[in-house]
C-alpha cells in the first residue's frame, strides 16, 4: 500500500474533509437565490479576514490572475510603479506590470531577508515629483519563507500617496493582515492557502483611493474589471460564472474558521511556525530566512551538505508520503519549503519532522532522526 | 418540503453524482507527479473531444476568461477583426476585443437566426487587401438557443486566410464541432456546459497557424499567456495554481463520456433538442430561434401572452422546483430558456415539460398541461 499522503506545501494546502465534501453539493443556478445567499455570506466572512469595511471580490482565477486585477484595474500605460520584491512572486507582480507597459522600478532585497521599510521610506521621500503611483509588495513571500512588515510598509507608503498594492495570496488568515488600518489600498489572496480550500478562487479586496484610482486607470480589462465584479455583487453574482464548488467550501471554511477566531488561527499559525523552525534547528539544518521576518505559513530550509534536495523529496514522498516543496528559479536545489498553513495539525508537524530526520538519515547525515520531532513537541507545549 | 430542484438551465449544468464526488478528493501537490498524470489523462481526452491533433489547454477561470485569452493571444492593438455576432455571447466576444484596442467590424444577424455563411464569404471577398486578421463567430449562441453552421464558416474564413477563433462555450461535447476538418484556428470551450462538471475551467484548442499568430501578436498578456501554458504542460503542469477538483471531475466526467461514444452523445443531445421543441410546440409555445438553426443545447421560448416570463420562472422554481433561465439583455422577459445539455436525461425533459404545463395552466394559459410532456415523450420514441 502506498504510504499515506502528507501535503506539507505551501499551497494547494490540506482541506478539511467536511470542507472537501462541501464542493460535491448539486450544481445550482450561478444567478439564482440560493448562489446569492451564498457569495453575501461568503463576502461578509471575508471582510472580517480581510479587517476591512470596504469592498472584497472573489474572482475565479488562480493568484496571479488577482495580480494581474491588481494591475489592470489600478494602472495606465506609463505609469511609474516601485516594485518592492524579496523572492519569486515579488518579481512575478513585478512581471505583470511590465507585461502591460507598466514602467517598474525595483527596489529588491537579498532573497531570505524582509524589505527594509526604511529603504521604502527613503525611496518614496526622494520622489519628489511624485511620480510613483503604486508600490507593488509581498506580504508573506512563499519562495522564500519570509514575511514582510506590512504595519510598517503601509503607512509609510500612505504618506507618499502613492497606492499599496497587496500581494496577501499567502498571508491573509494564516496571519494578520489589518487591511483598513495598515492603509492597504488593495490586497489580494488565493483562496488555496490558509482558507483551507482547494484552489480556484482569488479574492481582492479594495478601499476607496482604490476605486477611484481604477476610475482613471486606463489598461485594458474585461475579465478582471472590478468595476463590474462590484455592479454584480449588488445583484448577488459575479460578472462570470464562478467556480460554484470553490464557492461553497469557502463558505463552509468560513464557518470553520470563525468558531475558532481569527486571532486563535494567527496564533495557531505562529505555534505551527515555531514548532517547525525548532525542529529544523534540531536536526542540523538551517533556515533560509532571516530569523527576524521567518515565515509562520512556510518554512525555507536551506540543502544540508551532502544531501540533494531532489533526492531528499523524492524519498519523502515515495517512503514516508510526506510531500515538500523544492526552491523556484534561483533557489532551485539550494533550498526545500515546508508549509504550515492552512489545515495542518500539530501531530502532521511532528510526523514531518520525524520523516524528515529518517530520510536525512537514510541519505547519510550524521542525525539523530528522533531530534526534529522531539523539539517540535517541545516547542508545542511537551 | 422544497420540491427537489431540476436545474434546466444552459450552464451551469448538472454533474453526476460520481463527478461531484471526485471534487471531495484529497488535495494534492500540483506540481507533482499525480497531477501531471491526471493533466495528461485529461489532455488526451479533450484532444479527442475537440477533434483535433493539436493543443488543447485547460485553464483555470470562467468561459469570458477564455474568449480573453483568444484576443489577447492572437491579436494586436489596431488589428482589424470580423465580429459575427447572432446574440449576446457574439457581442461579448466583440466587446472584449474592443477593450484591448482591436478594431472590431461588426457582421451581426438578427437574433434568432443564425449567421449566413453567403454574407461572411461575401464580406471577406471585399477584403482585397487582407485587412481583416481573424473571425470571431460563436458556435452555439446560448443567449438565443441558435447553433452557426461551423462546418460551413470555417471553409470560407480558412479562403481568405483569416484566422478563425470560436466561443465553443456550449457547444463542445453538446454537438460536433470538428476543430481540424473544419479550419478552426483556436476554439474555446467551458467545463460547465456539456462537460458535465461546474465551472472553473476553460478550454483553449490551437493549432500551428494560431500558434504563429501568437509569436508575432503584442497585445499585453500574462494570466492568459497560451505560450506558457504550452511550455508547463510539457513538465505535467500549468503555468499558475489550477483548479485541482475541477481537473478531478474533468477526468472522470471524460471517461463517462469515452465510455458513451462522442457521436452517442451528439445524438443524445439532437434527441433531447428535438423533444424539447416538440413539447414546446404541443404547448401552445412558439420557439425563439429559426427552426432550421435550433440549438440541441438550449431552447429559446418567446413569452407566450398573458404570462410574465418573472412570474414564470418565479412559480417554477418555488412549486415545482424547475430553475429555466430568463432572457439576456434586449431579451429580457421576452424569451426564456431552457437548457438541456450535459447531465440531463429523458426523465428529467419529460418533467420539465410537465412542471411548464402546469405552471402554464396556472398562470391563465388556456392549455392541456400534459400535452407538452406527452409530445416530449412522443418523441423520445413513445
Amino acid at each position: 500500500m502506498k504510504e499515506k499522503q502528507l501535503l506539507m506545501i505551501p499551497g494547494p494546502t490540506p482541506v478539511p474533509p467536511s470542507v472537501l465534501l462541501a464542493a460535491a453539493a448539486p450544481m445550482i443556478n450561478h444567478r439564482g437565490p440560493e448562489f446569492a445567499e451564498a457569495l453575501a455570506e461568503v463576502t461578509a466572512g471575508l471582510k472580517r479576514v480581510f479587517q476591512t469595511q470596504h469592498d472584497v471580490f472573489v474572482l475565479t482565477a488562480s493568484g496571479t490572475g488577482g495580480l494581474e486585477a491588481a494591475v489592470v484595474n489600478m494602472l495606465s500605460p506609463g505609469d511609474t510603479v516601485l516594485s518592492v520584491s524579496i523572492g519569486v512572486f515579488g518579481d512575478r507582480f513585478a512581471s505583470i506590470a511590465k507585461a502591460f507597459g507598466v514602467k517598474v522600478e525595483s527596489l529588491d532585497f537579498e532573497w531570505g531577508t524582509a524589505a527594509d521599510p526604511g529603504k521604502i521610506r527613503e525611496r518614496l521621500a526622494a520622489d519628489e515629483k511624485k511620480e510613483i503611483k503604486a508600490v507593488l509588495v509581498t506580504h508573506n513571500e512563499t519562495s522564500t519563507g519570509v514575511t514582510n512588515d506590512m504595519a510598517a510598509i503601509g503607512p509609510i507608503v500612505r504618506e507618499h500617496g502613492a497606492l499599496v498594492l497587496v500581494d496577501g495570496i499567502s498571508s491573509l488568515v494564516a496571519m494578520d493582515c489589518q487591511t483598513d488600518a495598515w492603509g492597504l489600498d488593495l490586497v489580494v489572496a488565493g483562496s488555496q492557502k490558509a482558507f483551507m480550500i482547494p484552489p480556484g478562487l482569488v479574492f481582492v479586496a479594495m478601499n476607496d483611493r482604490a476605486r477611484e484610482a481604477m476610475q482613471k486607470a486606463s489598461l485594458p480589462r474585461f475579465y478582471w474589471d472590478l468595476g463590474k465584479a462590484k455592479d454584480y455583487l449588488k445583484l448577488g453574482q459575479t460578472p462570470w460564472t464562478p467556480a460554484v464548488p470553490q464557492v461553497f467550501q469557502l463558505r463552509a471554511a468560513l464557518r470553520i474558521l470563525e468558531a475558532e477566531g481569527l486571532q486563535a488561527c494567527f496564533e495557531r499559525h505562529v505555534r505551527h511556525g515555531a514548532a517547525v523552525r525548532a525542529g529544523i534547528g534540531a536536526l542540523g539544518l538551517k533556515g533560509f530566512a532571516d530569523p527576524k521576518h521567518a515565515s509562520n505559513a512556510v518554512t525555507s530550509v536551506r540543502k544540508p551538505d551532502g544531501v540533494e534536495v531532489a533526492a531528499l523529496r523524492k524519498l519523502l514522498l515515495e517512503k514516508y508520503g510526506v510531500v515538500l516543496a523544492g526552491g523556484q528559479q534561483s533557489m532551485k536545489d539550494k533550498i526545500f519549503r515546508i508549509g504550515h498553513l492552512g489545515y495542518v495539525s500539530q501531530s502532521d508537524i511532528v510526523a514531518t519532522l520525524g520523516a524528515l530526520g529518517l530520510a536525512l538519515k537514510e541519505l547519510g547525515m550524521d542525525v539523530d532522526a528522533a531530534a526534529g520531532a522531539a523539539a517540535a513537541i517541545e516547542a508545542l507545549g511537551g
